[in-house]
C-alpha cells in the first residue's frame, strides 16, 4: 500500500507532452471499438445546410456570416427579417420533445458503447449553464434546461455506454478569440476567460470519461495552454483514472500528442496505424448538424456504414458515428433506423468487432472489401465481407491455414468447406443457404480458426 | 355527330343516386392500383400526437379542444402562452423548404401511379386561396403559396402520376357547422356557404383527377346536396370524363353510393369487393398528419406495406397510402425510404400489381399469408408471399394445374420444377438462390401461367 | 292593450328612405354632445402611419398592399420577413393590458357621454366572435376575448356612457367583396353572407345605443340592403326604442338619409346645418388608429379640441372624439392627458356644452373665435372664447341686449359690467383677474342672459 | 511653459481617493443645472412595472426571478410560455423606429445641457459591441445596433448637449458576480473580467463627457478597482480634461468619494450641500425604465418637475431627469411633452437656473414653495415661485434690500413695486396682469437686483 502511494505520487504527470504521452490509454476505449456522436446546439435551428462541404449544418454561421456563402445568406434573406442575427436563433432551440431516456435507449440498442456529446461548437453556445457563457448557454435561454446534465443522468441510468463529451476549443467569432487571433496568438484572453474554464467546469460537472477536443488547429497547444489542462486531468481531476482525450489541443498536437488521434476531418487512414486512432463520421454524408434539407440520398446507407465500420476497425481504429438531433430535441427515424440496424447486426456479429484487435493483415491482398481483426482473447480470425460469393466461393489471400482450421460464418450453424490454396490463401466453399436462412443481412463474417498465423 | 350529340346529352346523369351510381368508374383508376396520400396544413405546426387512436396528428384541434385529451391539453400548456389558439399555429405553417419538383420526383418513383392531396381538413384551413376561407388559407397566412396549384404543376409537368384532392367536407369548429349540427342540420348554411363552394372552386381551378371526399358521417347528403355537385362534376365540370370520386357524401352514402368505396376508416376487408374500393391507410400507424414525436416503430416496415399492398389489390382494392409532410415542406428520409423501397420493389413486380384484377382465389386456401392476382390481360397468375419457404418446397392450394403449368419467380431467370397435387394444388420447388441472386426483399411474386382455373 | 298593439303595429317603419327618415333621432343623443370613438384592431399591431393622410394607422394594410405607398412598403420590408402578410399580424394583437374597467373611468372622466368602438373596420377583423369571421377575428385569434363585450359590460357598468359601436360596411380584400366590385355591385353575395350578419349578430349580442356605420361609399345602399337592416332595427330589434344610427348606408345615402349626418371624413362644416350632424375627428391628426411614430405635434393640442368643440356644437353637431389604443389594450398617456383635461373643463364649463342647442348666431360676426349655444331649457346664451381679450375689453357684434341683460365669465363669481354696442353689439369689461382665480385654462365661457334676442 | 508641463505631471493623480477626490469638477457641469437620464435596455421588452417600488421597470428580472413578486410572476406567467427566460426577452427589443436625429432634437429643445444613456444596467446587456457581453449586446442580437454609438453621433451633430453615460457595475445575475459574492468579495473575477473591461470599453470608444457610475453597493471600492480606472481617466483616458463622474464606486464610496454626488435613489436633500451633488429622479414616479402599463398618475406634471428643479438648483445640485424610451425606439409623447414644456419654460427663465449657484438663502423663512438662486456673473438673485400671490402681495423673508434695490418678472416688462420688511424681507406687489400678458405658466422667476446681501 505505501509503495502504491509513492507509485502514485512518482507516477504523476508533468505539463509536458513527453510525460503526458506516457500515460496509458484507458481499456475501455479500444475495447468499445464504437461510439455515437450527438452534434446538437443553436446550429439546430436553421438545420440546413448546402453541400459540398460536409460540415454544412453545424457550421452554418460559419458559412452565413464568415464565407457569406450566397446558399446561406439567400436562406436568411428569404426567411428572416432584415438584420436578425445567429444569436437570435438561441431562443427557438427549444428541445421541447427531448427525452433523455428515449435517446438512452437507443444508444444502447445500437450497440454503440460510448457516446460523445457536443458540451459546446464553435458557436460558442454551452448546453450547460456554464459560468463564462453567460446568457449564451441552454439553460439561460432556449431549452432552458441543461443539456448535458440531463443526458448523462439518462445514459448513466440506463445504460452501460460510456458518457463523453465533444468540446471545441476556438469559437469563430467570439470577440476575444477575434482579439487573439488578430495578434497572432501572442495575448491569451480568450482561453484563460473562456475555453480553459469551460473544460475544467464539465470535468467537475459531469465527470465525462471522454472529452473530445476541437477546434484547436489555429493556434499552438502553449496559446490554448492544453497540457496544464490535461496534467490536471490526468493527476488530479475526478476522472483521472478512466478518462480518454484525442489529440486535437494545439496546431502542433493533432496526430503527433494527446491520447487517441483524430488526426483530420473524417479521418480514417486505410491501413493499420501505429497509435490508437478513431474515425469519426457522420450519416449525414453533409453535415453532422441536423439538416432539414437532407434527402435519403445523403444518408449513408447500413451497408456503407459497416464497410466503415471493418475498415475502421481492421486498421486499429474507433469508429465515431454521429447523428444530429433537431432544435425540438428529437433523433429522426431515418437515424433511429440506422443505429438500430447497426445494433442487429452487432447483435450477430459483434465477436468480430468489440474486444478484437487488428489482424497481421487487415485487408486481404487478393479479394477487394473484406477485412479482418482477431480477438484479444484467442487466436480466431473474423473475415467481414459484403459481396456474397458469385459463385458459392469465397478466396482469401491472407490467411494461411492449418490442418485444424476451421470456417464458418456466424450465425449460421455448422463449418463450410475449404481448399488451401498456394502459397498461402484458402478458397472458402459456401453451402447454398436459402434467404430464410440467412444470420443477417448487408454484412457477414467468416469466422477462422486455427490458423497457422 | 348529330348522333353523338344526342348520345350525349341523353347519357347525362340526374342528381339521384341511381343516375350517379351508374356512371362507369374510368379506367385508369383501377389500373392504377397504388396512390400516394398527402397529410398537410395548420396540423402540421404542433405535428405532434398521442395514441393510440391512429389519426392524433391531423386530429389535434379536435385532441385538444373538442375531446380535452390530457396530452394534448398538457402539450400546449407545456409550450405555449395561455390563450394561444390553433389559429395562431397558421403563421407556423411555413413551407419554407417545400420543392414541389423534389415531391414529384418522389412520387414517380415510388410506383404510385397517383396522388391524393388534403386541399382542405377538418380544421378549415385551405390549401389554395377559397374565397370562402378569407385569411384562413395558405395564400393569405402561413406559407404564402397556393400550395395546391404548386404541386400539382409538378406533378403534371414532371411525372404521369395522376393528381387527386382530399376534400373534407365538415369543419370541426365551424360556426355554421356547429349551428347546423345543433338544428340537427334542418339549416344547411353550412355546405350552402363553405363546403360546396369551395368543391367547385377546386375541380374548375384545379382540374382534379380524384376528388376524395371526407367528413360527411355526420349528416345526410341531402344536407350536403352532393347529388348536385356530383350531376354537375359529371356532366358539365372539366374534369368530367375522367374524374374519379369515392363514396363519402353523406352518411347514408358510404360504401353505397358514389365513385369506389372507402367504406371506412382504413377500409380493408381481406375478401374480394363486388364494387372497386380503396384501402387508405398511413405509414405511420398513429398518424396521417405529422408527428415529430413518432419512433421508428410506428412507422410500417416495407414488408408490412407490401402484406398490405398484395391484400388489398387481391381483393379489387387500391392502396392510397400516406404520408404527413412537415410544416416547412419536407418529406422525411423515412418515408422517403420507404417510398423509394416500394418503388423499387414494384420496378421488380409492377406487372403483378398494375393492370391486374383479382383472381378467382384471393388468398391460398391452405398456405397463409399468400395472395393472388391475375393479368387484365392474360391469364397469367401471380402468387405474392413474404415468408421464404423453409424447406425450399411451396405449397400452393388454390391453383389448379395443367400439363402445361410453367412456374417461375419474377426476376429470376428460368422456370422452378413442380407437382400437382390432389385435389387441387401444387407444390413449387425453389431451387438454392444464393443471396446475390435473389431478384428483390421483402416479398416475392411466383408467377404461374397456363394454368386450368 | 288592444290599442296599444294596433299603434305599434301602424308605427312600423318600412324598408325605404321616406318612411325610416321619418323617425326621430332619440333625444339622449343630441343632449350628449361629445362621444370617444375608438380605433382598435389588427392595425393596432403594425401600429405606424406615414402622412399626410389623415388615415395612416388603421388603413396599414392599403397602404402597404393595395395603394404601395413606399413607406409602408419599405417598412414591412424592414421589419418582417419576405412573404409576411397582413394576416400574420392579427395573433400579435394580444391586448394583454387590456383593462376595460380603467377604459370605462377614463370615458366617463373625460366628459363624453357616448363612445364608439370599432367592432370591425375594413380590415374585416370582428373585435367579437363573429360566425362569419371565423379565425379572423379577436376570440379565435389576437387578444382571444371578446373586445365588444368586455368594454360594453365595464362602460355599462362603471358608468353612464352611451355605448356605441362602428362598423364598416366593405371590406378591402374580402373576395367576396373584391367579386361583387368587379361584378358592379350587381352580385351581392358579400353583404349577404358577410356585412349583414355582422350587423345583425352585434345588435343582438351587444345592443349598441348607436351604430356608426361606414365603408359604404362604393356601392348604392340597394347593393348593402341597408333599409332592411334599418326597418329591423328600427321595429324589432331589442334597442328600437333608443338605438340612434348615422346615415353611411350607401352611396346614395350619407348626408341625405339615415340618423344623423357624418357627411364625410372629418366633417365640419363650420356654419348651421338643418340636420343633427356629428363631426368624427382624432386627436392624432393622421390617423385614427395608433401610430407608434406619432410625435407630440401630430397630437392635437387641448386647446385645438376645445377650439373644435366649441364650434361643433355651436353649429349643431355632435363631437365623436378618437382614440387609438395598443395593441396590448392601453391608451396612451398622451391621449389620457387629453380625455382629462376636456373633463377638467367640462366640469367648469358643461353647462354651455351639453343639453344646448345653436343659437341664432353661431360664430361671432365681429370677432373671430367666438362661439355662441344657448341653452335647451332656457334663454341663456354661452360665448366661447379663447383669446383673452388684450385690453380687457371683448367686443361681440351678435348679442342684442337688454336693460337686464348680465354678463358673467362660468366659474369667476359676480358679473362683468358692459356696454351695449350700436346698432347690436355688447362690449364686455373684464376685471383684473389674477391667474390664481381663473376658473380654467385654454378656454372660457361667458354667459349671457336677459338678451334681447 | 516648463512650470506648466512640470506641473502636469507632478499633478498627476495617484489611485487613492485622497489623490483623486483632489481633481476639480469640471466647469461645465455645475453650469449646466439639467440633464436628461434614458434609461432603456432589454427590460423595455416586457416594460411593465408593478409599485410602489420607483425601480418596477427596469428592475423587471430582478421582482421577477429575484424577489419572485407575484405581480411579475403572474404577469410571465399570464402571456408567456412556460420555463421563458429573461434572455429571450432580448430578440424582441427591436428598436425598429428609433431615430437618434429626433432624440438629438427633442434634447436639444428641453433645455437640458447633459444627457446620460444606460450604456449598461444590472441585467447586464451593453448597448454597445462589447467584447465582455458577446451574444448579450444591442449589436449581437435584438437592435442590431450599436446604440451608444448611434445616440452619441446624434448628440453631438445636432446639439450643444453634453453626451454622458451610465454604467451598472454589478449585474445581478452574472455568474461571476454571484459567485464573487457568495464569496464576500474576496474574489473578483466580476469586476476584472466584466465590470473594469466594459469601463474602458465605453471611455475609448464613446469619450463621455460624464460617467454615472451606479451598482457599486453591495462591494468596497477595493473589489471593483475603481480608484485605478478612475486614476487612468484622469490622467490618460481620451477625456482626462473635462470628464465628469459620480461617486457611485464602491459600498465606502457614496456621497464620500468621486466627482459630484449621487449619495442614494433619487437624493435631495432640501437644504444645501458642501459638495456639488446631482439629483437623479424620473418622470414616471414609479419607474425609470418605460412601463407600459404607466397610466397618466404616474407621470410627474411640469409643475412638480419645476418645483423639483428649483429645489435642487437652490441647494447646489443638478437635475437629472429620467425618461424611458419603449423597446421599439420611441420616445411616448408623454415624455416629449414634459421635456418641451421644461424646455418653454427654461426659454423664457433659463437665466434664474443656468450658471447660477446658490444664493445665501436657498428657500424663504418665512413664505414656502419659495426657491433662490444667485447668478455666477453678477449679485442678481432668482426666485422661484409657483403659487400666484393670493392678494397681488408676495412676502419674502430672505432677501434684504437697499434703496436701489429693484424687482421684476422674468419675462414681464418694467419693475414692481415693493416695500422692505423689518428685520430683513421684503413685500412684493404685483400688478394685475391679465393672462394674456402671462410670461409663462407653472412657475415663475421674481428677479431681484441691487440686495444688501
Amino acid at each position: 500500500m505505501c509503495l502504491l502511494v509513492v507509485g502514485c505520487c512518482l507516477a504523476q504527470y508533468q505539463p509536458n507532452w513527453e510525460s503526458l504521452d506516457s500515460r496509458p490509454l484507458p481499456d475501455w476505449y479500444d475495447d468499445a471499438k464504437i461510439g455515437i456522436f450527438i452534434h446538437w446546439g443553436v446550429f439546430s435551428v436553421p438545420s440546413v445546410g448546402y453541400g459540398p462541404y460536409g460540415n454544412t449544418g453545424e457550421w452554418f454561421w460559419q458559412y452565413w456570416k464568415g464565407f457569406k456563402n450566397k446558399n446561406y445568406v439567400d436562406f436568411m434573406n428569404n426567411n428572416y427579417p432584415p438584420g436578425f442575427t445567429y444569436a437570435d436563433f438561441a431562443p427557438l432551440f427549444k428541445a421541447e420533445l427531448f427525452d433523455p431516456d428515449e435517446w438512452a435507449e437507443l444508444l444502447q440498442a445500437s450497440g454503440a458503447r460510448y457516446v460523445v456529446l457536443t458540451s459546446k461548437h464553435a458557436e460558442g453556445f454551452t448546453n450547460w449553464q456554464s459560468e463564462v457563457a453567460w446568457n449564451w448557454n441552454s439553460v439561460d435561454t432556449g431549452p432552458h434546461r441543461d443539456l448535458v446534465a440531463d443526458l448523462a443522468a439518462a445514459v448513466r441510468g440506463k445504460t452501460d455506454v460510456h458518457f463523453g463529451l465533444y468540446h471545441c476549443l476556438y469559437e469563430w467569432f467570439h470577440p476575444y478569440y477575434v482579439q487573439d487571433k488578430k495578434n497572432n496568438f501572442t495575448t491569451n484572453d480568450f482561453p484563460k476567460t473562456k475555453a480553459m474554464p469551460e473544460l475544467y467546469e464539465i470535468v467537475k460537472a459531469y465527470k465525462p470519461d471522454l472529452i473530445f477536443s476541437d477546434g484547436d488547429w489555429e493556434a499552438p497547444d502553449t496559446y490554448w495552454n492544453s497540457t496544464n489542462f490535461l496534467a490536471w486531468l490526468y493527476n488530479e481531476s475526478p476522472v483521472k483514472d478512466y478518462v480518454v482525450v484525442n489529440d486535437r489541443w494545439g496546431m502542433n498536437c493533432s496526430c503527433t500528442h494527446g491520447g487517441y488521434y483524430d488526426c483530420k476531418d473524417r479521418y480514417n487512414p486505410g491501413s493499420l496505424q501505429k497509435h490508437k486512432w478513431e474515425n469519426a463520421m457522420t450519416i449525414d454524408r453533409e453535415s453532422w448538424g441536423y439538416r432539414r434539407n437532407a434527402a435519403l440520398a445523403d444518408y449513408l446507407s447500413i451497408e456503407e456504414i459497416l464497410a466503415t465500420l471493418a475498415m475502421t476497425v481492421s486498421t486499429g481504429g474507433n469508429m465515431l458515428m454521429n447523428v444530429g438531433p433537431s432544435a425540438d430535441g428529437r433523433i429522426n427515424p431515418i437515424f433511429e433506423e440506422r443505429l438500430r440496424q447497426m445494433g442487429q447486426w452487432l447483435g450477430v456479429n459483434g465477436e468480430a468487432i468489440y474486444k478484437t484487435k487488428p489482424w497481421v493483415h487487415q485487408n486481404d491482398t487478393r479479394t477487394p472489401g473484406i477485412w479482418y481483426t482477431t480477438s484479444k482473447a484467442s487466436p480466431v480470425v473474423y473475415v467481414f465481407f459484403q459481396t456474397w460469393p458469385d459463385q458459392g466461393e469465397l478466396y482469401l489471400g491472407a490467411p494461411a491455414t492449418t490442418q485444424s482450421t476451421t470456417v464458418s460464418l456466424i450465425g449460421y450453424p455448422g463449418n463450410f468447406t475449404w481448399d488451401a490454396t498456394n502459397p498461402t490463401g484458402i478458397n472458402i466453399y459456401f453451402p447454398a443457404i436459402p434467404y430464410n436462412k440467412m444470420p443477417c443481412l448487408w454484412g457477414w463474417i467468416i469466422k477462422l480458426e486455427n490458423l497457422a498465423n
